[in-house]
């Protein structure tokens, strides 16, 4: 089967590895659309040899396209979403905007991929920090049932799409030159410092992403009462996300059968060898599909409770890569 | 009282910190000796106006001393401190060699100031990590009486000394340059990065790091028992450290006594306010003398839960400022 596809967001940090992605991973595209704000209709995107010219996302963009890949703001996606949905088209979506509709399934494909069968046109990706904190905690969680958990996270400016990494980027060289860098995409400065504020503020004094956190876990694991709680921190890192966890279990645990669940686990690359300094770090896990896992560990102060770290790059699982992953499941539905 | 006062590791960067403190905060010091390794005997140290010759740190360094701050390995501590305490000399040490020492207390002076009357000649400085996640622990376990904890750090580079901090500076010019910089003081770079590896690791998975801030913690606040965890992580910052803390408590929490319990504590200042994107990070608590916290809210996945977010000064709380108010506590008993 081939199918028609189309990328609204495409000038984005994740449109660009969708494109990438869909390439490498050989998707079977009869046509590739991409689409992007008005603003940037016209503009050309190159891959390899080949120039796609963006156009502007409408209603009628959608028309006889199979699945768009939706990596745009809340807003656009709320409004386009539905209409690529009405014409047939399979929307699978990066923002937040559907993902805790209870009428739309939020998939991880190594999770919960039977849900993308129950789709009404629209799948959620989840946000990025749940999906790689997942790569660590469901493996687990299917080896000895997972009762609640705390997570710290450590987010790379990637987050924040291309304005976030131009901004570290600028403030580092400014630096270096000596020169002065006022923060503007974020409310303080990046380089040299960290910040526990991702996304808006709730009354409940949680953010926006600790929430997302937090929720989107307990749908993508249908543990709908799951006790978790999480602080989100923004780091001066490019592109890839770490998160602390501490999780506490319904069964006894062992070292040897949750190294084993990693390792069996498809998202995930069991990295934890500490005599010789093995554990997963930001640079390492750029740019790499599979998520690090190391640093496991008995965590005595929780009942069976393991100690662990989980790394995986910010715009692959945690995002453009889990959505062709979804894609890929809803083409094998409808081989 | 008029003290005369040494300094041991006076080159490094605590030490410079001791020496600036001492004067800044008019510590009654009838003289000053500033004292290193034979290496770096007979080479200047200079403050403001004046030029300290340093002197090679041996056991007659400490005749008539009163009061010796150390700040140099545990190696170099174990042999000397002792020799310092025979000569009537009060060490105290910023080295982890005598913390846990039954026969040596370990002090916070906002927290436990009494236990400076019990010691033998050696009073112990803890941790930076634990010094600073203290300042939000301790006022909230006066306030609600502690249970359990779980924290997760963001340590700065001057935890590992100057060395610490020109290789994060290194990196971060050569990668401006486009220039390569490989590691030496870190298994892995730094710049752009981050490593759940403080300290070395134990058989127990858990870094000495790890081990150290819970011990501390527990030793520090009189809990022997405490169920606490950790996960200790080294960040791209150069001088303040942070922790995520998740805690649970004895008696039934409120924000709002959360909060004037730590706008009375005198360590920390209230730094929440997150309508206005105020709460604590490295960049505005380096050179600070308090700590910052913020971030707090009501943590419904513990019993009794708050979380919230400790900054503070490694060089200052974290080290040379509460080894200077530890030793301003032993010249008040001696008044």
């Amino acid at each position: 089967m081939a199918v028609s596809v189309g990328i609204v967001g495409a000038t984005g940090a994740v449109g660009q590895e969708l494109i990438r992605l869909l390439h490498e991973r050989n998707f079977p595209f009869s046509s590739l659309k991409v689409l992007a704000s008005g603003r940037s209709a016209g503009k050309e995107i190159r891959y390899k040899d080949e120039t796609f010219i963006i156009e502007e996302a409408t209603p009628e963009s959608f028309d006889r396209m199979d699945i768009a890949l939706f990596s745009a703001g809340a807003t656009i996606t709320k409004t386009l979403a539905p209409e690529a949905a009405k014409r047939g088209c399979v929307v699978v979506d990066n923002s937040s905007a559907f993902r805790m509709d209870p009428d739309v399934p939020l998939v991880v494909p190594e999770i919960n991929p039977e849900a993308v069968r129950d789709h009404k046109g629209i799948i959620a990706n989840p946000n990025c920090s749940t999906a790689i904190a997942l790569m660590g905690l469901a493996p687990l969680h299917q080896a000895f049932g997972l009762k609640r958990f705390v997570a710290c996270t450590y987010q790379a400016v990637s987050g924040s799409g291309v304005a976030g990494m131009q901004e570290l980027e600028n403030q580092i060289k400014a630096w270096s030159e000596g020169k002065d860098c006022p923060p503007e995409t974020y409310p303080h400065p990046i380089a040299f410092n960290l910040f526990p504020h991702v996304d808006v503020f709730f009354d409940d004094g949680y953010t926006k992403e600790e929430h997302k956190m937090l929720n989107e876990s307990r749908k993508i694991m249908s543990m709908p009462d799951l006790p978790a709680t999480t602080t989100c921190v923004r780091v001066p890192v490019m592109r890839a996300h770490s998160i602390a966890i501490h999780a506490e279990f319904e069964q006894p645990v062992s070292l040897e059968a949750a190294r084993e669940a990693i390792a069996a686990f498809s998202g995930a690359e069991l990295c934890d060898d500490t005599a010789n300094n093995v554990y997963p770090t930001p640079l390492q896990f750029s740019g790499k599909n599979k998520c690090g896992v190391g640093r496991i560990r008995i965590d005595s102060a929780l009942d069976n409770g393991l100690a662990f770290f989980v790394v995986g790059d910010q715009l692959l699982k945690g995002a453009a890569l889990n959505a062709v992953q979804i894609a890929e499941e809803v083409v094998r539905l409808q081989a």
